[in-house]
């Protein structure tokens, strides 16, 4: 059982970060410099990619692909500390397997690295809310309405990739991952640990208000 | 009970005017002055938000976020004049931090005032045509399948952004948050009472349809 | 309950021919003439109109707002030949009542006659087969997963308006009110006719296809 | 009963393929020569058009219309082998018929052959890892949450267009098909049998990893 359900993190992530950094490469490559248009490409990818590994997953494996979830998991109660480990390597590792494979698929190097700068108070501060209300997002929604959690954290991250200054990564996996990637969608690794800062500041944050909004009842 | 009502809708308006802001200015900024490609980042991502917080918070609040809303809720006797103060109150205070937590996000000024003129008697009719709209889908679709409201309220947005001349603000408290951000979607201080009055004038309109479309059965 | 349904129809072809023509003057007006851009808004705002109208009133009237339809369920024996004309003559009426609000909207001139021509075998059979999927859509949805009508519908219509060549009208009653704006959604007042025609074959075939493919259980 | 399932498998493949090829044209035609536009409409409509298609037909035939989820069927057992064939058959034959009717809609010579060149390790990868995902998505998607597979395929299909360099034909028959037409969607026939031996390495691992996930609870 649990094997299942780590493999089932480690396919989930592949296929997400495959499809982001993907879907950001085909989005570049064909929009002729509007960036708006090619990340308009990159939301609805990433959007749908989430909707579809979340049902299917879900019920294997809880779906996570993201380290900061993971953690509130654990945090909660609701998942060992031994799956922990298990879960973030293989989002970590599989994760990174995915971004190898959208460079295999676009014919380009395997081994990157970002040459984006991400970086200012802005940023941070996008990062913290962005991971707040993901993780707001998914506590709320399965509190309540347990069968929307692919429609409403895909629809999240629709919302979070345009309404916040960093383009919301929101997972602290992906942001690691981003840096070895030199396309649409990385960031330049001396850049990353702010960035793990500010997620980890916000899903602290919403597993606490989650604890009051939804829990006590 | 009622605290934990009221922090949903602060909460909820937080994050639904700070996506209608930041999502403009991102849009507008990556699309090279083609409006239409901007509005299209900027539905999308509304839209989105919108189904996410009211599928997590209705169950809460209500999930208004819109003094128009909570106003027609009370003159139904569905939220007493006590509450309709605190829900109105939430919703302009987050609100209008969620406006500035854009600007914070983008590296912006915190304070600013539009100076977007929207004015004239096709944006007036627009604005009560939204307005109308919105409430009779809210309470239409309660009526008949109380689930779907969070995808009816998105997708109505969706078209309204579209087919009204004003792109639909359709709520009192947004239409004055909108006026503190010089950006996209922002509305000149001055255009904003003829926006309130008609928005008034269709939510009235539409409690009396819906009495007659959908009540009395 | 009788006039209810009347009115539910007359208020769902008002907003719907309001956001087929309003979406279609809005994204012309923004997408400096990028046509794919214009489609892309007129088409998610009116698949989005589609669901919220049908969700909200198909209980209460069957949500047809098209004569292609109600003609199909007078066919059937689901609709009495009273309400067939009663039907017809609200999607007929309050539908060019939206057609001429979307004008007031835009400040444009309320009276107006297309002058886009379309017209040729290619457009034809192109409303031909649209209708075909339309009907086949809503009789096959309606039959396994009634619930589903409302999101078939609209996504039904997201296609067409990109797979025929004729952006699909698949409505008499929306193509006789288009031939009174002359904007991005007009037709010529000359190519109804035709238009009408082929829909009314496409209608009649999808009629004779779902008895075969979805009634005899 | 066969001849219904058969006769669903034709129309859907008819309706599938008329999109693919159809929407492509129009975008194509539409937006400019920028090409991330054009795949935005060819993506949406696909999408749509295989929720409409797979919720209104999924109770009739299963709604394959594609000879890889058919061969992985009757590899499991649920589709016998004459059914396999008929069902091969409809898909290729009115699926070609699909393809021609876009060209007449468009007023396009009906018998085209594609020039597009698709080829190379890049994209035969593509093809295996677009064809793994759409197996696993749909055993996956069936065995847990059956409601939801056509929104879950169309989806994918969103995603897998974007993230994949090939933009995920991930069918052998539509493979074939498009190799007849001569427009944005198109591929040379000289590397057809590539994409097909690609797709059914990814079908086949799919097959097996499906088993292992989702099957032995």
């Amino acid at each position: 059982m649990i094997d299942r359900a780590v493999c089932a993190e480690a396919v989930g992530s592949f296929f997400l970060f495959a499809t982001v950094i993907g879907s950001g490469i085909m989005a570049a490559n064909l929009s002729q410099g509007n960036l708006a248009i090619a990340l308009l490409g990159n939301t609805m990818a990433t959007a749908a990619m989430l909707f579809v590994l979340i049902a299917m997953l879900g019920p294997v494996s809880g779906a996570h692909f993201n380290p900061a979830v993971s953690l509130v998991a654990a945090w909660r109660g609701e998942l060992s500390v031994r799956l922990l480990f298990a879960y973030i390597s293989a989002q970590l590792l599989f994760g990174i397997m995915g971004v190898w494979a959208a460079h295999l698929m676009f014919d380009m190097p395997v081994l990157q690295l970002s040459t984006t700068a991400r970086t200012g108070l802005g940023q941070w501060l996008a990062e913290a809310i962005a991971t707040f209300g993901l993780i707001l997002t998914i506590l709320g929604t399965v509190r309540h309405r347990a069968e929307w959690v692919p429609a409403s954290v895909a629809l999240y991250i629709t919302a979070a990739y345009w309404f916040t200054s960093s383009t919301s990564f929101a997972n602290p996996a992906i942001t690691i991952a981003r840096s070895l990637t030199d396309s649409f969608s990385g960031i330049a690794p001396f850049d990353v640990p702010m960035f793990l800062l500010a997620q980890m500041v916000g899903a602290a944050c919403a597993a606490a208000a989650a604890r009051f909004l939804f829990d006590k009842v």
